[in-house]
């Protein structure tokens, strides 16, 4: 079995290191427009090969990991490379873009549109993970697009690196998501924005931090790359969700200003439920 | 040595496991309004006996561990209580109110005003854990109103847990904490709140959420009966810091807005310099 990752980073390393790992049959090729990355991965043993664009006709599954503006743009050239039988999977944190570019490609059968929630706020080949997606979700979308030995082919990669699929339309996706990841990283680079920005008049500040500060921060390492693609291709949710937080915290610094202590309070033993949600969320 | 805990939860319960770790000579006396806890914190061993407050005029070291709306309170009463060798310390997120409630006590010399810089998200004694202090920071303020034999009594029991000290006037912690402290406190109970929100049309939602997500909203199980008094007592600078949050935040609604996909990325990597701010901060 011929794999192809287009994008040695984090997120594609992490892959083929648990596919060679899972499939003996594997043979792991990298593509990647930074020659050093690539050389990387060679050096790192995550794939076997260097490979181009025009060895895709010999792919059996193109791991597509590139950041979300380029994907949407780099699958129709996949797709025209490939052959009818191989299997495409994207892994980007958008979806409507790239499902809409493709929807009406000759080779749509080929593609599927998969979003594995997971990663760390690093980035690039060494960054790559062995079992990073153990007990990890992942939403496929528009699985019905997808043809049936394609998204075999996809769900038996997916369980044998451990992850649990749901299936969702790539709008419902995109929405969700925005609450629940894009809206982390706006917060966390606000944050670590605002403290940088006190710490210029205020040099002692960062001795004071433990680990709560460093937890609501640490998103704020994230690849700028990355995300810069993410909030403009998820605009519309981004702007939603960052703007329903903003008056939250509006709505807080209001009680705290009036000094009423009871609503105080009971804002904070609501959001207290989040314990329950995030059991099973955390490691 | 008897020790007496006034308040026996997680930072009270951690920091009498320790002392009794690291001093043989230590006895552990616990006081508490809430019985159950008293009883829970004897069966778990970290307190020898149960006391009361008229007990005080044994202790050769006091722990003042509760909320600090009645940290300030009672830290009159015990300051009474008291023989005039003992040393009184307190652990709160807080300085300016409790210092000024001692200042012109006439056994201010036996208070210490501590804010050791350790914590987890949970409370009550069952969350009490052996070495929560180790490496941990400890912001010791107004050293030169403590007497010499208690801030040496101090710093030795802190250094023993194995803290590292700074010194600091009231005021400067209690504003540079409301940016490295309570900022994120507010921050991950709003987006708590938000996405909380949010799930009541869209139930899916935290299939969806993974390990950044639960990073950044951590704090939000944080005690509401801790959290309410600290907001109130570090209310000018809790809402500097919460203002220029916010206003930060809508900065980067706005580039979002205007598809300014440069400055995007331009403030995210100004902002991946926390990196470095927060090695050795992360365990």
């Amino acid at each position: 079995m011929n794999v192809f990752v287009i994008g040695v980073g984090l997120i594609g390393g992490s892959i083929v290191t648990d596919i060679k790992a899972q499939f003996q049959e594997a043979t792991i090729f990298g593509v990647d427009r930074n020659s050093a990355h690539l050389d990387k991965a060679l050096a790192l043993g995550f794939i076997d090969q260097k490979a181009e664009f025009n060895d895709l006709y010999k792919a059996h599954v193109v791991v597509l990991a590139i950041p979300v503006d380029k994907a949407k743009e780099v699958v129709v050239d996949v797709l025209d490379s490939i052959n009818d039988s191989c299997l495409v999977f994207d892994v980007g944190s958008t979806k409507e873009g790239i499902c809409t570019n493709v929807a009406n490609h000759t080779k749509r059968q080929c593609f599927l549109a998969a979003h594995p929630i997971a990663g760390t706020e690093f980035s690039g080949p060494t960054a790559a993970l062995k079992g990073l997606f153990q007990g990890k979700s992942n939403i496929i979308c528009e699985a019905e697009k997808t043809g049936e030995p394609q998204l075999k082919l996809g769900e038996e990669i997916f369980k044998r690196l451990g992850m649990k699929l749901s299936y969702m339309d790539a709008a419902s996706h995109d929405k969700h998501i925005a609450y629940v990841s894009h809206l982390s990283h706006v917060s966390s680079f606000m944050l670590g924005k605002t403290v940088i920005e006190k710490e210029k008049d205020e040099k002692a500040i960062f001795d004071m931090a433990g680990s709560g500060f460093a937890s609501t921060v640490r998103l704020a390492k994230s690849s700028p790359a990355m995300w810069t693609p993410i909030f403009k291709q998820n605009k519309k949710h981004v702007l939603e969700a960052l703007g329903e937080f903003i008056e939250n915290l509006n709505g807080f610094k209001k009680l705290i200003e009036e000094g009423d202590d009871t609503r105080i309070f009971q804002e904070m033993e609501d959001t207290n439920r989040i314990k329950e949600i995030l059991k099973g969320i955390e490691k």
